[in-house]
């Protein structure tokens, strides 16, 4: 769920720019080809400084995804909306829009193949447990403002926020491992339909 | 989606042996550390029949996944429900229990790593997609059904059914690439009360 470009202003430290290297060379090799050589190619300065820091590939990787964990709780926005409503709306649009760009695409064919990692492996396991727990309790939040603000129903918020962050994560996922991305779009008006329903109280529209 | 042991009976054939081979190599070393030599410690017969008939583990993986979409369809159940509303529900039973046994988590690891392949392979990408579309049709016959016997609402047959097999496919995949496992009971529910409110018509209660 981190923005599409994690390393769009310019790396200030050794250990950022290991981590550059590491997305660089992710991308361009996928999980399975992924050496820390080719890491080391990717990255600017002595290759035995990442040597020296990390003892294998997935070690890197599981330090790039708290990095990138720590980022997208910086990046989140969480103020300056007018209503819970329009909260999520907006986060609705930014987890599901239309079409990707390269880099976000590339993002997320990223993520993906890190997180086939999780099944086996209790460290990178972990990072996703802890960013789709962050960002469970996120929408939860906005689910608590909106019973507050009069302007949702009294529903359980930990539920519908299970529920509207699984659609979220099932749609990207299929998005990027199927040739049906169009259905992207279906889903959207369908949990936009269910958000009117359950969750919006009265007559409101989005 | 296939069922949790693909391989119960015995197999019959040599092709379908190699398949098997495959799953199983598959299952020890997982995908990154798969080669054909580990599928060939696998494999009963010469290893050179494997070399003969296939090229890497990628064709042979595809080739095990083409094998599992054919056994999907053959065992999913399609006739001898009530209503459209019991083949539902036996169909979220089925997608979605409330615990995996060892079997079925070792299929649905496996699948999800394999997944992983599909965003940069466009081989898998397609197998994923057929299998998807597969799945999805199968529910919106189901919505189809449900309508013609009036106790499903007049809803759009395909955007509830790519909803709700996006769901499956959202906690599933969080299912295995995290450790909350938990949550499933949650989606199940708040799944159940979406077909209450959204599908169902009257007052039927599941």
């Amino acid at each position: 769920m981190a923005g599409p470009a994690p390393f769009s202003s310019s790396p200030d430290d050794t250990h950022t720019e290991m981590l550059e290297a590491t997305y660089t060379a992710l991308q361009k090799h996928g999980y399975a080809d992924l050496t820390i050589q080719r890491i080391g190619e990717e990255f600017p300065k002595s290759k035995s400084l990442i040597y020296q820091h990390y003892d294998g590939k997935d070690e890197l990787l599981v330090a790039l995804l708290e990095f990138l964990h720590e980022q997208f709780k910086d990046d989140v926005p969480d103020e300056g909306f007018a209503d819970a409503g329009e909260h999520l709306e907006i986060l609705l649009d930014h987890a599901l829009p239309a079409s990707l760009d390269s880099e976000r695409a590339a993002f997320s064919r990223a993520m993906t193949e890190l997180r086939a990692q999780a099944p086996h492996d209790a460290a990178f396991r972990e990072q996703f447990t802890r960013t789709d727990r962050f960002f469970r309790k996120h929408i939860s939040d906005i689910v608590r403002d909106g019973m507050e603000q009069d302007i949702f129903q009294e529903v359980d918020p930990d539920r519908t926020a299970t529920f509207v962050a699984t659609i979220i994560h099932g749609t990207r996922n299929k998005r990027m491992t199927t040739d049906d991305e169009a259905r992207t779009a279906a889903v959207r008006q369908e949990l936009e339909e269910y958000v009117q329903t359950h969750l919006l109280t009265g007559d409101d529209q989005w």
